[in-house]
């Protein structure tokens, strides 16, 4: 089982795949930045290929150390073809704005990304299952872990458990307000930023829920990081 | 130029590759449905393979009716190997909100996802290249285009624009509430929804510009969709 801590040398992430040719000012391969914009991202897109076709499907994970953990049916054909082993890409993307530059030209965005790059493996052994779907559920919603109904013997075998390591990664990030062209500077058209960011609404009971039992805290304050 | 309408045979989207096979229930071939989520979305997530390594690169994009486009620099890696016309996929995803079930094997999502498959086309005429970064720009930014600096030529050169159309597509759509096993049900677990969606904050006016200039209508009002 995989429970390593977050420290390791950066450098050991950056491949000629993974190296950010363009714009390389906006690419990192630091451990510390990969890992904190895989958690607070909400859910990945995992790029495969199947039959020469080439798919983006999106699904939530989670991350322990340098392990992340995708689950899903045993019968979903991503995970069916992804645990063969073969090349597979997890990406995800946080929109944190719009900048609107003077000039289309020069319109951009604020983001920050991650993409892993690597294969996955199966997990079989029961305690590292139990331990991935805890590691995605606290993921989702940290605190719910201890709360719900935890997976029976049945639903562990109707699960369908894969792990990849992120040790061939980059991150990409666009910190930063408009930039134009000197020339535009004096164009009588606003400029700037508009701020982008998950916004979470009020909880809403499933009515069969006894009137007695409350909203937990960490709904009720639930926020994305 | 491809400047269809919207109107088509929904069941043309439909090919082995894009039926929704895991709980068809939720998938969706029909044009409007897919349109709409297109629209809806900010960007998107496409899959590509080189060199054996399959990636998912998120971008911006618009839709005119059954054209997508995406555009940037022509060193993009991304945009070059498209353009050779390799196979690839466009998807894009909602998260609509965290489904809390009572059990863990339950916690679902509501979501909305879009997925397109097929080849990209450089657009190399000068008046559909225009007509795309309108596009793109009115997708990111409605109202924008006839505000901001319209492309010069050397900015249109410094641009690699390519369309893909939407002929075999799919939507996976998760509405509704949480459902849980029936033995579940009294248990003192709190179960619900919690909505998400994207909050837009308050412009930022680049420090640059004039201060006769006014935050536009369209910025201030900025809702997705």
């Amino acid at each position: 089982m995989t429970r390593n801590g977050d420290a390791r040398d950066a450098d050991d992430l950056k491949t000629p795949r993974t190296t950010v040719r363009r714009k390389p000012d906006r690419g990192s391969h630091d451990f510390e930045t990969i890992a904190a914009i895989l958690d607070e991202a909400l859910i990945c897109h995992i790029a495969f290929e199947t039959d020469g076709q080439p798919y983006a499907i999106p699904t939530i994970y989670g991350r322990d150390g340098q392990t992340l953990y995708i689950h899903g049916s045993p019968a979903s054909r991503m995970l069916r073809t992804l645990a063969e082993g073969i090349p597979m890409c997890l990406t995800v993307t946080l929109v944190d704005g719009i900048l609107l530059a003077r000039s289309v030209f020069h319109h951009s965005m604020n983001y920050r990304s991650v993409v892993v790059l690597g294969t996955a493996l199966r997990v079989d052994e029961q305690a590292e299952k139990l331990h991935a779907l805890e590691v995605i559920t606290s993921h989702l919603v940290p605190g719910r872990w201890r709360d719900a109904r935890v997976p029976s013997e049945r639903e562990l075998k109707a699960s369908l458990v894969l792990r990849m390591a992120v040790d061939e990664a980059s991150a990409k990030v666009r910190p930063g307000g408009v930039s134009d062209e000197a020339e535009d500077m004096d164009l009588p058209v606003w400029a700037g930023r508009l701020p982008l960011s998950i916004a979470v609404g009020e909880p809403e009971t499933d009515p069969a829920v006894a009137a007695e039992v409350a909203v937990p805290p960490y709904v009720r304050d639930y926020t994305r990081p």
